[in-house]
C-alpha cells in the first residue's frame, strides 16, 4: 500500500541541539533513540529494521557509512539497518525509506534516526568548495553556502523590490521562537537593530541571516497506521512524502529555468506530497510548518516554492506577521535552523518531530492552538534535493 | 505486499570491471544504466525513483553523497533518488531499498545502481585502520582486510585440519571462471603452483587468495512482478532478500559467540531470505551462487554460513569439485570477487546480475545448465553486514 495515510509516527526523540562537546556521536544517537523508544512505549528489541541518516560521519574513521553506526550503540543486532544520505535531506530520507518499508508490509515497527557532529570536526574548508568535478568555474568552484544563498537574496531584492529589513524579520521571528525552545542551539531573542547591524557574512546576508553549525540527533519510530494504537494513543499519521532531485545551482548554466529566486526541487517535492495528502490549498489546509531556513532568504523563497504565497510575494508573509507563532500560518515554531542549528542528518527529523509535537499539543510555549496538519521541509546541497513530509491527526 | 515473489528484475547492466582509467565515475554509471535500460526495453524518463549505492565517493569532492550522483549524469530530474551505503553490501542495499519501494506500490518502475572507482583514488591507508573510535587496540586498530581474514583462515585451519592447498583450489576455480567472463578484471586461469607459490600478503593468505582493487558499476531495473511482462519476456523474480547487521570482528572481544570461523551476519541474512523464499534445503533448492569471496577462505566459510555445508565441512565442497562450473552447486560462475574485483558499491549488483543471467540462460561460456534459482551474497566491513538476495524464474 502507499505510504500516505498508512504509516504512523508513534515515537519521537530529539537531543538538545548545540555545541555538544560533552556528547559523542553515539551518545547523541542513543539519547534521541531512547527518547523515541520511551515515547512509543517500546523496547529497542521490538524494532525490526532501521535507517540512519548521516551526511558526513567520516571524521570518525569510516564508521557511520554503514548500518553498524546505530546497530552497535543500540545493540540492534541482527536486524537490517541501512545508511542513507542525500545532502540536507539526509534525515528525512531515513524517515522516507523507513516509511516506505512499513507501507510495503515488510516490517511493522522500524526506527529512523539522523545524527551529525559538526562542531568538533576539523574543517575541510567549505564543503561546497569541494565540488570540483564539473561545471562552470564561477558557478561551481569555491562557492560557499552563504555565497550561494546571497545570490538568491540579491536577485530576489532586484526582482521584487525588498531589502534587508525583510530578512531581519525572519531572523527576529525565528530567534524569538528559539528562545521558547529548550532544545534549540540559540535560545535568545534578537532586536531589529542587532539583525541589521550584524557583521556581514556574504552580502546581503549578515550573521543573523545564517544558521549556525551544530551537533544533534533526532529519531522517530514508525509503524502501520492500523497498528499504532496498540502502542500509544499519541501518534500522528504521515499524509504524504515527496522527494525531488534536480540540478540546482551547479547546473544553472545549463538550465534556463533556474531563476535564482526559488528551487524546482522544493516545488516538485511539495507537489508530490500535496497530491498524496489530497491538499489543494496548502495555505489554508496546513496549520504549522517547519521549513529549511538555512538562511533568512531561503525561508522567504520556500514560502513561494511550497505554495504558501505567489511568486514574488513570499516576503509579505513575514512582513505582515502571518508566519509568526500567533499568525495564520506559523513557520519554524521551534526556531528553525536559525535557532536550532543544522546538524545535517538530524535536522529533517527534528523538523518532523517539531510539527508532530504541535499536532499532539505537546509543543509547550511554542504550541500553535488547534494545529491539525503540519508540514516539514528540507532543501539540500546546491538547492538540488528537497523533501516534504506532511503529518496529520489519525 | 512483501518483496518476496512480488518484485521482478527486468533489466540488468554491468560495466567491464577493471582498471577503468579511461572511464570516470559518471561514465561507468551511464554505461551500466543504459545497458539496463536497453535490457528492460525502457527509456530513462520512465524511471520513477532511484537508489544509488556507493561506498567511498569522496575523492570527487562531496559528489556521490546524494541522489544527484546519478540524477545528474542520467538527467533523471526531478524524480527522487536516494544514496545508500552499508559497507560491502552497499550495492545490494540499493537493490533492497528499491525492491521494498516497488513492493509498497509507491513506484512501479525503479532503478538501483552501484558504482565505485577505486584504482585512481589516493590511498587513505588501510580503510580498516581508520576505525579508531572504540574497542580493543589489537582487535580494532591497524587491522587490514587481509589481516582480518587471515585470522579466519588460521583458525579454520586449526579447527578443521585443512591447509593452503584447499584455499588454492578456490583461487584456481574462480580464476578459471573469470577467464570465461568478458567483464572480469582478471581473465586468466592460474595453476596450483602459481597459487601456492604466490607472494604472501597476510599469512596464510597469498596474492591469489585476495581479490583485487577495481573500478566498476552495475545496475538493475525493477518493477512489480505482475507488470514485468509488459516490458520484456526476459526477467527474473526476487524470491527473498535478507540483510543483517551484527558486530563482526570489531566487537569480537565482547561477543563470546564470535567463532573466527564464520559470520553471524551471513547466517542471519540467509535465514531471512530462505524463509521468504520458502527454501528448506539450500544445497538442493539453489542452482547457482555468487558469494562474497573477498578472500579464498571467505568463500569456504560462506559455504557453511549460507547453509550449503555443515560447520567445518565447507572445504569439502571445493575439495570435491562440487562448486566448480560443472559441479552440483556452481559458485562464482563469473569468477567472483577474485577475478572480477570488488568495486564496493557495484559488486552486489554485479553478483545479482550474474545469477540472474544464469537463470535467463544468457551466461555464455559460464552457463550452468538448467539453472532456475540463484543466490547472491555480500559480506561487509568487519564481517558485520551481510545481504542475501535469491532470484528465480517467474
Amino acid at each position: 500500500m502507499p505510504v500516505a495515510n498508512n504509516v504512523a509516527i508513534i515515537g519521537m526523540g530529539t537531543t538538545k541541539f548545540g555545541e555538544n562537546f560533552e556528547m559523542g556521536y553515539n551518545d547523541m544517537l542513543v539519547d534521541a533513540c531512547y527518547q523515541a523508544f520511551e515515547d512509543a512505549r517500546i523496547e529497542p528489541k521490538q524494532i525490526q529494521a532501521g535507517w540512519v541518516g548521516t551526511y558526513l560521519p567520516f571524521s570518525w574513521g569510516f564508521e557511520g557509512n554503514a548500518g553498524t553506526a546505530i546497530a552497535e550503540p543500540l545493540n540492534l543486532y541482527p536486524i537490517p539497518v541501512t545508511r542513507v544520505a542525500n545532502y540536507c535531506c539526509t534525515g528525512m530520507e531515513a524517515v522516507r525509506n523507513a516509511a516506505i518499508a512499513v507501507a510495503s508490509g515488510e516490517y511493522d515497527l522500524v526506527l529512523a534516526v539522523g545524527v551529525e557532529k559538526m562542531r568538533e570536526v576539523p574543517s575541510r574548508g567549505s564543503l561546497v568548495a569541494q565540488h570540483v568535478e564539473r561545471g562552470h568555474p564561477l558557478y561551481c568552484k569555491g562557492r560557499t553556502a552563504p555565497g550561494m544563498f546571497a545570490l538568491i537574496a540579491t536577485r530576489y531584492f532586484e526582482e521584487y523590490g525588498i531589502d534587508r529589513s525583510i530578512l531581519a524579520k525572519v531572523a527576529i521571528k525565528n530567534h524569538y521562537n528559539g528562545s521558547l525552545n529548550p532544545k534549540a542551539h540559540f535560545r535568545k531573542a534578537i532586536t531589529e537593530e542587532q539583525a541589521l547591524n550584524a557583521p556581514p557574512v556574504a552580502e546581503p546576508l549578515r550573521l543573523y541571516d545564517c544558521c549556525p553549525t551544530t551537533d544533534g540527533a533526532a529519531a522517530v519510530i514508525l509503524t502501520r497506521a492500523d497498528l499504532a494504537r496498540k502502542f500509544t494513543d499519541e501518534y500522528v499519521i504521515i499524509r504524504g512524502i515527496g522527494l525531488s532531485v534536480t540540478g540546482g545551482y551547479f547546473t544553472a548554466q545549463f538550465d534556463q529555468t533556474f531563476s535564482f529566486t526559488g528551487f524546482r526541487s522544493t516545488q516538485e517535492a511539495a507537489q508530490q506530497a500535496y497530491k498524496q495528502a489530497g491538499i489543494k490549498n496548502p495555505f489554508k489546509e496546513i496549520d504549522v510548518v517547519d521549513l529549511h531556513d538555512c538562511f533568512t532568504i531561503t525561508e522567504i523563497v520556500n514560502y513561494e516554492d511550497l505554495g504558501f504565497a505567489k511568486k514574488g510575494e513570499g516576503w509579505k508573509l513575514i512582513d505582515e506577521g502571518v508566519t509568526t507563532l500567533t499568525g495564520e500560518l506559523p513557520v519554524n515554531t521551534g526556531g528553525g535552523l536559525k535557532s536550532c542549528g543544522h546538524p545535517v542528518g538530524a535536522s529533517g527529523i527534528r523538523m518532523v518531530n517539531q510539527v508532530s509535537e504541535q499536532i499532539l499539543g505537546r509543543a509547550g510555549k511554542m504550541q500553535v492552538k488547534g494545529a491539525k496538519t503540519g508540514l516539514a521541509h528540507t532543501l539540500g546541497g546546491p538547492g538540488a534535493v528537497s523533501c516534504v513530509i506532511i503529518v496529520g491527526q489519525p
